[in-house]
């Protein structure tokens, strides 16, 4: 097989689900899709079944916690009848995005083509947003690919985000992809002054999902998973703290290079 | 249908016309083309007929009036008999133009290759452009593929472009992807001192539009369309006012993601 | 045919030539390629005989002296028995060059086909470099495929460009490109201050070119040419005049948008 | 054969290798990936086996010693039965990187082709990276594929890269792309404060790999080839020193231009 010459899947088990719902959270903004999907992923013990790659990822790999060498990747977690609804899921995490346009356009779309061989109907995708407002107590902005979805938001205290408005790389892509198979979609966003790790942000955005979803997940080692980050990035970064809260770090060029 | 791993034109509705004449006013300097093109669209009640996408588009989404999630994109309108020539049209307008060259090309391509088929003959592509001169009499600066359309503008009051000046985006490279085929064209640019909105150039390259092409085009709405954007805009970026015209806005690259 | 989908070359005119020597002209640092080439082109009456267009060139056309749209592209001329050895020549000459290094690299191995059909076995390309000495002395810095052409430059004046200096686009690639076919070559590069338009090193690039190719061409047309040029660019672009002799004018990059 | 339409391998000479352990040394943070392998090369006496062209290489040609234009390129050297292992190996060095995401993946790809076919089972990357702890008294840092290398790395007093550190361009992309043929590595990197030359950390590193690979090499003459490196960039480059030091200069863009 010839590895990464462009974009590819590789399948780590063979498994079949209900119409799961799809939830994708790659690292954005605040980190904050990553650290809800990481969360969901802990909590619900959801099991790896996919992983893709891709030659349009920055051309970089990492070090994870003994040393060893990763590449940059993104990983499908699935999860069998959770929450109150008895419902499947396939949960999207990883540690980049695409880099060009053409790149992040052909990497949504094996995302699409791959999530709907298993009769994905139904798409989540979590990010953040910097609101130009600074009203601190919208916490959780949403937008949609129709106007029931839009309703169901505001039933759940989703404040619907402006026109005119964008949403940058997966988490909008996705739906629009997902729009012309007919595939329907929600992005929560977390309502954020732009730190590097926002943990109310991502708070937020997991107590509002799992309120729509009824699911269940404990709220306390969210505050672990993020202190475990921020411990990471002080480490490895000289990061000026611009807030004397801990778990506000203004982001730099440098912070974010491996995220996008 | 493999959506979005390459251009490709979406057609919504089967339409014969004749020689349509085919005007472009895509998202560029001072939005001119865009406000132009959908205030034709809307005074003349142009009906949508096509829809472009392409995976060589920024990687993002806009958000509509009603929070949905709209694609970046490209929409072909037409018109049958309108004005008094009686002549059919394409208008084409979007909300972005492609980002690197060889998308850029293939875009302006498939566009060229699609008109073609309805038989266009004629193009007239509007955008703006920053004077060095800072004349303000001159409203409309022109541009063609030969001398006998260079002197319809000038019998018009058009000024024409000087040499050596350059034309950016799909506004250019139509007409040279054009002259290939022998479908002739000019390019109508209001004189702009570069605001992201230019009401006043958007209505003298509309004025000169509508004289030359024999159209009746009422203006009121057109300054209630600018006011509309404007309120879109500042409510959403903070935009410091370097002008206390409101209908001035400059722009900054923050401003103009979404277009270019 | 479908134009623009990538490199390709359009031939004009039918011709036969006797292993023709190939001068390379295109614009770069102080416009000493295409002020030297097209001056050869205009003063030796050499004949168009293709084009080439790409859709890694810019998203941009130009304006002509008549207010008429002009694509980029790169245009080769022809000459026959040339000169005091009656030689052909193809001169290639345009107003863009590539964007991309994997459009650079098609466009250059495009040329290399093409010339090579024609029986090329020897480039000039042409070209301005900055030396740091600030020797003011030297007039023209040379570098080429083997030793012996190197002793030819030593022998005609030529100062020989220092280790591990680069040569930066068309220059450059044509002469390694041509190496793999067993073309060999030299690069003549005006010791310039990086002026947008450098009119004394570009006459010590051409007299130092057509002493070696025993060609005989006119000086006083050069001034001209380049003055039209100065003119040009004075009326369209508002420049700082950095030094009192207007025959030099400081590049900015919007000066050379064009260029590169 | 169409030379340089993509990325391609040269081979210069058929040989025969024994598990070969493949040496990566590219030109990257302190020059110190090409100085180590080039040493090596050297006082070895490897041999030149093989040449990789690319596409994705900047579109740059280099000026050797003599004045003789040199393309970008990678270089293969072999050498047989080499150290107290009696082992085989090829070595990399080269005089440039890729440059897009997908040109860097693809060209690191080719690489990992070609030496898996002379039977490659280990991989040995080298470079350069600035640790953010300032602790002089680290040396070299490495990385590896495996549990087993990064324990074999501490034993030779090797200190382990921290968690979510990146390693960029060919010195982490070869280990990676290894791993999906079952081909172990380990990246050794200098601690460097940024340096365009580090010979200091260049030393470090050598030092660490002949003694993991039991081979024999002088040092004398590595000081001699930065000396000599330091003169050709003192020669065509105004460089500020902002240390005293001779052998630590501080780089610019400019000055690794031709690095990636």
């Amino acid at each position: 097989m010839n590895y990464m010459k462009k974009t590819f899947i590789k399948r780590l088990k063979e498994i079949n689900l209900n119409k799961p719902l799809f939830i994708e959270g790659l690292p954005g903004i605040g980190l904050i899709g990553k650290l809800v999907s990481e969360h969901l992923i802990h909590e619900l013990n959801a099991v790896k079944f996919a992983e893709l790659y891709s030659s349009s990822f920055p051309p970089q790999v990492l070090i994870d916690e003994n040393g060893i060498i990763e590449p940059l990747k993104n990983e499908f977690y699935y999860l069998k009848s959770a929450g109150a609804d008895h419902r499947d899921f396939i949960i999207l995490t990883g540690n980049t995005q695409g880099l060009t346009p053409e790149g992040h356009n052909e990497i949504c779309n094996e995302i699409i083509d791959f999530i709907e061989e298993y009769g994905v109907k139904n798409i989540y995708t979590l990010g953040g947003c910097e609101t130009t407002q600074n009203n601190e107590k919208i916490k959780v902005i949403g937008s949609a690919t129709n106007e029931e979805l839009i309703k169901m938001l505001k039933d759940n205290g989703v404040k619907i985000r402006s026109a005119h408005e964008l949403i940058i790389g997966a988490s909008g892509l996705l739906l629009t992809l997902g729009m012309y198979r007919e595939i329907n979609g929600v992005c929560l966003m977390g309502n954020t002054r732009g730190y590097s790790i926002d943990v109310d942000a991502s708070k937020a955005v997991l107590k509002t999902l799992i309120s729509i979803l009824k699911l269940k997940v404990d709220f306390l080692k969210l505050d672990e998973r993020v202190e475990e980050s921020i411990r990471i990035i002080s480490k490895t970064k000289k990061i000026k703290q611009e807030n004397p809260d801990k778990t506000h770090l203004k982001p730099s060029d440098d912070d974010l290079r491996y995220i996008r």
